[in-house]
């Protein structure tokens, strides 16, 4: 087949990047998963938050975080240039939108690491945004991983795991579901759901009509 | 994380292999993007059908297809070991049950290439494959390799595009489409498919009956 642009071509599946959507529960490992292959992969990105909370001394400024002040936190939500935001023991964590047009537009795939709630709002601004979500092996297994992390206490651990429960319940509005039982195969398959994404039969809906119209 | 199985752990992503079912017009190459993945890759299979049909001379048996007398295609029509068959001029065409869960045991993937009507009776028999549909990139371009082949009338080609369009209008009831715009993305993206059918959300329905179980 011919590698020209027709005119009368499907959407392509190539030019735009996609637009991934990552949540899974706190200990799951969605970081540890994710930064290699970021690393390696020039066509994933991660979508960097902004944030009104003051840094911390390792900390820098559009690689951990856009430290922004309140005030211009409130005009990005106010120009709609949140993607999605929150607010959170007094702070707001958000994604502004335009990091993300520019990276899609360069052919990039971008990743948001977000909780449940964002990326429901995500979901409803961006329909062409797939969602994977990041289970661990099995509740005992992520129990464990936050007993072993000894940085919380009992009572921590506990709330935790109620998050968790509540985020595992809403897994069935994502696309994909990666089970990280062990670091390799887990990376491989979130690579896979990440290049997968743009081939999900709902992002080409417009297919039918195009034939219809051509035929 | 460990790699020990636990008693506890979710539905696993690695043991069992994937059925992929593999649809898509006439003449857009469906047997040109999957060959030499299989060659490739030891953990994609295709699935040879049964036929009640006469071997061509350049056919040979149990590697085009399993050549059967119609008696035994009916016996294995009523024992249930028959994954779809439909029958066509004729002659009985199926895919035998047997070999494709003998290779599904062993963990590869194994690929149907199917027509929709078969692929539907795959979906209903087995909820746990994963559908795949390949797109040419455009109606002109599905109509141009047709004309190419030099092998069929005006009539014959006419004929052609009206199922292939009737096949097209079906195809959100697959998981996943491949635009076959050129051979080397289209296999990648195939590939991508093949591997990601396992982690599509629908396949992990029973992870939250799991979770509330569990905690």
């Amino acid at each position: 087949m011919s590698n020209q642009p027709e005119q009368n071509a499907w959407r392509p599946q190539k030019p735009r990047g996609q637009l991934i959507v990552y949540s899974g529960p706190s200990g799951v490992g969605k970081g540890t998963l994710l930064r290699p292959l970021v690393a390696e992969h020039r066509d994933i990105v991660m979508s960097v938050s902004a944030t009104t909370r003051a840094p911390r001394p390792e900390e820098r400024d559009g690689v951990d975080y856009h430290f922004v002040t309140r005030e211009q936190f409130e005009r990005f939500i106010a120009d709609g240039e949140m993607l999605e935001y929150a607010e959170y023991n007094g702070n707001y964590y958000g994604t502004p939108r335009r990091f993300v047009s520019e990276q899609l537009d360069l052919g990039r795939n971008v990743v948001l690491e977000i909780e449940v709630k964002g990326a429901m709002q995500v979901k409803k601004a961006c329909p062409s945004a797939v969602l994977v979500f990041v289970m661990p092996p099995s509740y005992n297994e992520l129990r464990e991983r936050l007993i072993n992390r000894h940085t919380e206490s009992e009572e921590q651990i506990k709330k935790r795991l109620e998050v968790a429960v509540e985020e595992i319940r809403q897994f069935h509005e994502y696309d994909f579901v990666v089970i990280n039982d062990n670091l390799e195969d887990a990376r491989d398959r979130l690579l896979c759901a990440i290049r997968a994404g743009r081939l999900v039969t709902r992002f080409h809906e417009n297919l039918i009509e195009e034939v219809l119209e051509l035929c």
